[in-house]
């Protein structure tokens, strides 16, 4: 056999995978698991009769453009279209503007490889979403992470990891965040930190990279629309890269989503995007914009807002029931996710195990944080679960939680 | 304006585009121009009711896995189907040795990341696939060319090269092959010189990188399976990476390909195409796994090696009877390209504006030469256009390389 030592990049030895991916996949294998790990949308929401119906006449058609190669730059009249979905959100901008990838997770990737070389600073927020961080990381970033107050990023602490940077001789090439529901923790940045944010990056000459998968899913219940208003909508200068995805509005199976980003930076990414996939699936493509164009994205979003704020509800009331004691979180105003603080000597890694013979799973808090912190944490993801799963999952939860309790005496503070 | 010079990365800028795709999309924008640059299938072929019927039944199903995340590894009975497939190709493998690729291009992109520092030596023939070539100089790849002989690569040749190579100090990593019917030449590897191939790259310890889009697409007046059986066929020691694609046997718009390789190597292409794209098409693998499932894949491939040698045909006696006495070319014996040598002092890339002035296009022959030779060759597919078009647009072909002999008398030589 080939050893293949010598063969390897210095990327492909430095390789890390997701630790979401993982926990992800391993409810898969295991049925009677209850899995909050994955920030899966509930394809019983999806409106798989409008996709049966548009692929049914799409390829019907035989139009050629719905199986042939395409434009690396997507689809164009998807590309009119996002331009007009942006705009509802306040971001105006042209086609030429937009790139349409594979997922919101090539768009990461790609901005990963025009942006980052080895030893190039990328601010996170502790915690951050770790497939942004690993595919940054695999770029070959340093990531220094940045504290999180209520509405968001810490603006001190935020000037001042940058000042030491540059001191330190590194470059700082962009901020990424998720302003809205964020990955893992689902809080919003208020609008007037989003503003002073962007004149702070003004400022220091640092990119934005603003993510926002989650934005549509607010909960009317404590969330509007202006609320979850882009930092993209008041950037003049081409200061903010803005990704967003149809995968937690329509269905993550058609792999579309797209970054909006000043033209000399499309244009980079179109490049490199070429080299990695040619282009965006067409058939996919064509059903996200028929979707779109025939109102079923309109008509999915209040149902997808209440939806999931009632799984919110179930998850908070199981938790409040039987661990109010023990746990708290900031409640979620939209997105997926609960994220949970156990007591303080309580390592949610350490506890996993057990979490998998209760037959219940979360993804620990450790791997979002770049600075290794965060052990007492744990995400909890409501959206896939049917309600009464929720229910008996955090019923187990809370068996186990309270054991580790009983079992682990809170050490004396110092 | 942000300035964003001090933001890109090296290997943005350094970022090449494909000649292919820019001549490929170029037609798209105006129909009167009769193109022969892109590759592309004939839509025509594509199995429309099946896909069609297919694709009705996976969403009338409300079957989740349909529509949702998938594992990065790629949908489990596709991965079984790719091992049945490449067996009936000769190549006995396990699933824990294929890797789902969002299109062969992700597959060589992959590649490139895991096996390619920046200066590391890729050996290609000369020609070689633009879109390899460029994914391996973008992942910072020195490209060294090596000369082709009727049946395939120069192994005289090939090895002065590694020699020198090292001698210089530089690492060879593989070399990068399409042995059947080769993009541009429509060249096929003897397989003869398959076998030594592989003795060499054993002896040299050099990987090779099999590409193989079009082995299903022989010819059958000239050709058989047993012509095109891979390299990778008779790989015990983990020598060979392989890839394949059912672009051109299905339709290119799922984006679906596949590579086939040893553990070690997938595991790493796993984790890079996890913070890549997450995983391919969940729907574009759904389909494609049930068109080869029910036979379609099966029966499409003696109708498209039929339809495609026609055309071929047509081609060739639309060339014989108009460039007969000024243009060459090997005749294909499977796939999608003609590689057409004009006379010694025309330059395929200089005449290039007036055959869009005469409405014609082709894909000049130099970029495919990383040494920058090839400058009186061309590449015509035939793969799709009509019948009547492609005797209209080398009508055209004919009128354009006539006027040029007739304004540039060859030199005289010295």
């Amino acid at each position: 056999m080939v050893n293949y030592t010598s063969f390897f990049s210095r990327v492909a030895e430095n390789l890390q995978g997701s630790a979401i991916r993982r926990m992800g996949m391993m409810a898969l294998r295991d049925p009677d698991l209850i899995s909050f790990a994955p920030g899966h949308p509930d394809p019983v929401t999806f409106a798989w009769d409008d996709f049966r119906q548009i692929s049914d006449e799409l390829l019907a058609s035989r139009d050629r453009t719905v199986l042939q190669y395409g434009l690396t730059r997507g689809l164009p009249s998807l590309i009119d279209a996002i331009v007009q979905i942006v705009g509802t959100r306040g971001v105006k901008t042209t086609g030429n503007e937009v790139l349409v990838t594979t997922g919101s997770q090539q768009g990461l990737d790609l901005l990963g490889r025009i942006l980052i070389d080895p030893g190039d600073v990328v601010l996170v927020e502790l915690p951050a979403y770790t497939g942004a961080t690993t595919a940054f990381r695999n770029a070959g970033a340093a990531l220094v992470g940045v504290h999180q107050e209520e509405d968001g990023v810490d603006l001190d602490d935020l000037d001042a990891v940058v000042q030491r940077e540059r001191l330190a001789g590194r470059r700082v090439k962009f901020l990424y965040v998720v302003p809205n529901f964020q990955n893992p923790t689902g809080l919003l940045i208020g609008q007037a930190k989003r503003r002073r944010l962007l004149e702070w990056a003004n400022q220091r000459n640092v990119l934005i990279v603003e993510d926002d998968p989650y934005g549509s899913l607010y909960f009317e219940d404590s969330a509007t629309a202006a609320d979850t208003r882009p930092i993209k909508a008041e950037d003049a200068d081409g200061r903010v890269i803005y990704l967003s995805s149809f995968s937690k509005t329509l269905a993550p199976g058609f792999r579309v989503g797209w970054i909006v980003a000043s033209e000399p930076l499309i244009s980079n990414l179109d490049l490199t995007k070429q080299t990695q996939d040619l282009f965006t699936g067409a058939l996919d493509q064509r059903i996200v914009f028929e979707a779109w164009k025939r109102g079923v994205l309109d008509r999915q979003l209040p149902k997808l807002r209440a939806y999931y704020q009632h799984k919110r509800d179930v998850m908070e009331r199981a938790l409040e029931a039987g661990l109010a004691d023990l746990v708290s979180w900031p409640e979620p105003r939209g997105g997926f996710f609960l994220w949970v603080s156990l007591p303080r000597h309580i390592s949610a890694d350490e506890i996993l195990p057990r979490a998998i013979e209760h037959k219940v799973i979360y993804v620990a808090g450790s791997p979002f944080f770049v600075d290794g912190t965060g052990r007492n944490l744990l995400r909890l993801s409501f959206s896939l679960p049917p309600v009464a799963r929720i229910e008996e999952g955090i019923g187990r939860l809370t068996r186990l939680i309270s054991e580790e309790v009983a079992r682990q005496p809170e050490p004396p503070r110092v």
